[in-house]
């Protein structure tokens, strides 16, 4: 064992501060010798000092402000818990990379927002930036991708990346309750967040599908680019509709390549209840890698939590203390490419659409001539089965077709008299997965 | 990028050295992008060089033999691919490893027993080992655990770890057929060697799950430690109590920590059909990995094959290019611990057990109460439904019992009259998992 000591500053001290801090107490020795060197955690910072989070923190040195801790010379590494793509986050990483400190985050906006700019620190000071906790919590899915499957040219990546959404979905399926009020009791139990939009409208699950995409694909990171929906818009009907028609509704980030651009999106999509992704239920995430050799790979686990995302965060550190040295995206800064975005309404898919409208005769016809006239093909569709209020739902799945063609088509539908609420659609997963 | 060349000379030219070949002719600029330096297989090495292998082999030094290329000045790194524990598989890589080349090899039985020896090797000469295609193919498995879960403190690692027994099992479970017929296709159609030992007997997923064990457990390997049960005496019976009882019978390698004793088993068990790795179908692999922060985390891919045992291989190859330090085993070989071993015998479980009986009075109830004179308690218990030529079956499934009690239970059983083969008993896997 190296007689070097790794010291190690903790920035934030919230649910995944303390498990870290945690997993040092119970498994000091085990990771000294995973690391081949003494690891030790020797400051902390947080916004408050006096928190009662259930561990003491009589043995770290405090520091009131975190960027501070980027200039102690006694700190090798830095990890960062704070959260947030700017202010002390970035600050802090920013600084610390700078100092030549090497750093670990859980931080996935800062690196789906900043993560070029700061590899290429990390770079020109010669230290590590690691970020395994930013995707998946304890799936080791970045080491994978990065590392155990890199003989493959990466053909597509997409998985269930947000833990709460799925937890959502799950449960709106086992009970048959609105989107509302599930949502409403996973905030009581901590499931979603008070302001639960970074979760529920897919962001959170877009920071991730980015910084897999960017690994996957040799390509500089690109948030921007990706194509965001989230699953507010889920009714119960969908939900009966998609059992009905053998599909689980699942919220997916993909990303593909597409005649030589780069597909990103964050949607809820119907998905084969043969798939195996459709059975990954509450909390957990699951991702799957098709690559030119491997074909398929299925990796699934805990997506959140202090236990797992410490699990990550701490391993992250072992990295940096045996000194890998594999870049942070996988390839120098240099080598990463600047793909260009596919343009969304260009790609073709089968999708499920559903419509809310007066229960009146004439309306199915209305929509069958209005998608026909589109040149959009019908592969079936359920008639309504009870009208309420007078109001009932048609239901249908198209064949393959330009998304841009299906949005114009609705767009006209939606003025029609007859549609109560704008129509909703959803892409049916054409995975290519042999498996299960 | 780094101006050194790593050159690679390849020994073993079956289906995965065709592979590694095709890898690097295909994806030559962007392993070497993530190598960080070039990539050049530049000798090959096979038992007869005019073999029709659908590639060309001009541009390669060719050696006769083998373990010439380990004293070659010029080979950096030497792929292993010829198989077997002893003989030119082994001489070639330990020569190379002492001659101060890096070694990757794919081979489950030459580092099932001698992968302490071979890690004490490339650590005193400072060169690299790994073996990541010789666990579960295509799957990252071993850097997985060994890197991206080496902060948690392993509480069980099992899997189904060959892909021949679960295609026989699943297509037996398909077609209610007898486990000899369906070998008989899958050797016809390459799914099955023509001796199918070394997988029907379970010996290879014990090689595998003692690999795995050692990385997980931070102990030296310990391959004779394994108790190996295979899958021959798995009859279209059991496949259909099975599903009646809500199982699928799976062949899985475990590996535990029970009171300070390691406890590794090959063995078919009864595993509920909500578990995860009850879905895992034909030629497939999956791994399931509890640890102490992340809880269970969930591998599954392509067991065996060109394509993704060459995508290990190749991974591998980058993984040394790159220069990543962590030791074969996660650990450094001095750190490996030397765990003693359980006595399978002592430990407790639930079993199914199926006797095949002369269909005659007083049978049944002969067998319950020699179960009861041995303390063993039964939970549930299938009347025979039809006899056939006076013979039939009797099912049960136990309460937890030790098995070596179960085992004398029924070696007595064995000497009944009414026997007509000797009892088949199989573990219910009690997995602590919560996903489904």
């Amino acid at each position: 064992m190296s007689d070097k000591v790794l010291k190690i500053g903790i920035a934030g001290l919230g649910t995944v501060g303390r498990g870290v801090l945690r997993v040092f107490e119970d498994n000091q020795d085990l990771l000294s010798r995973r690391a081949g060197r003494k690891l030790e955690v020797v400051a902390v910072s947080a916004r408050s000092r006096n928190v009662d989070r259930g561990i003491t923190l009589d043995g770290y040195r405090w520091f009131d402000d975190c960027v501070d801790m980027a200039g102690a010379d006694d700190i090798d590494l830095i990890v960062e818990l704070i959260g947030g793509s700017e202010g002390a986050a970035r600050d802090l990483v920013t600084t610390a990379l700078d100092n030549g400190k090497s750093v670990v985050t859980a931080n996935k906006a800062l690196i789906a927002h900043h993560g070029f700019d700061l590899a290429r620190r990390a770079e020109e000071n010669g230290v590590g930036l690691r970020f395994e906790a930013a995707v998946a919590g304890g799936i080791p899915i970045i080491k994978s991708v990065a590392e155990g499957l890199c003989a493959n040219r990466c053909e597509e990546v997409y998985g269930i990346l947000n833990g709460t959404c799925n937890y959502i979905l799950t449960e709106m399926e086992k009970s048959g309750r609105e989107f509302d009020s599930v949502l409403f009791d996973a905030q009581r139990l901590g499931y979603a967040e008070s302001d639960p939009s970074f979760d529920v409208d897919g962001i959170d699950a877009a920071h991730k599908i980015a910084i897999l995409a960017s690994i996957c694909f040799g390509t500089r990171i690109n948030f921007d680019a990706v194509a965001v929906e989230g699953i507010r818009r889920i009714a119960p009907i969908d939900i009966e509709y998609a059992e009905e028609l053998g599909y689980r509704i699942k919220l997916l980030g993909t990303a593909t390549m597409v005649n030589g651009a780069l597909d990103q999106r964050v949607e809820p999509f119907m998905v084969d209840r043969n798939y195996s992704l459709a059975g990954v239920e509450d909390a957990y995430n699951a991702i799957v890698f098709l690559g030119d050799y491997v074909e398929d790979s299925f990796f699934e686990g805990r997506g959140a939590g202090e236990g797992p995302t410490a699990s990550s965060v701490v391993a992250d550190i072992i990295d940096i203390a045996r000194g890998n040295p594999t870049p942070p995206f996988g390839v120098a800064t240099s080598d990463l490419a600047d793909l260009p975005a596919t343009r969304p309404e260009e790609l073709e898919a089968s999708f499920y659409v559903r419509f809310h409208v007066e229960d009146r005769s004439g309306v199915l016809a209305e929509i069958s001539e209005s998608l026909s006239e589109s040149e959009i093909s019908i592969e079936s569709l359920i008639q309504p089965t009870g009208a309420e209020d007078g109001r009932t739902y048609v239901v249908l799945t198209t064949h393959e077709t330009r998304e841009g063609r299906l949005r114009d088509a609705l767009a006209r539908l939606e003025k029609f008299e007859a549609m109560v609420d704008p129509p909703l659609f959803l892409r049916i997963a054409a995975v290519s997965e042999d498996d299960t």
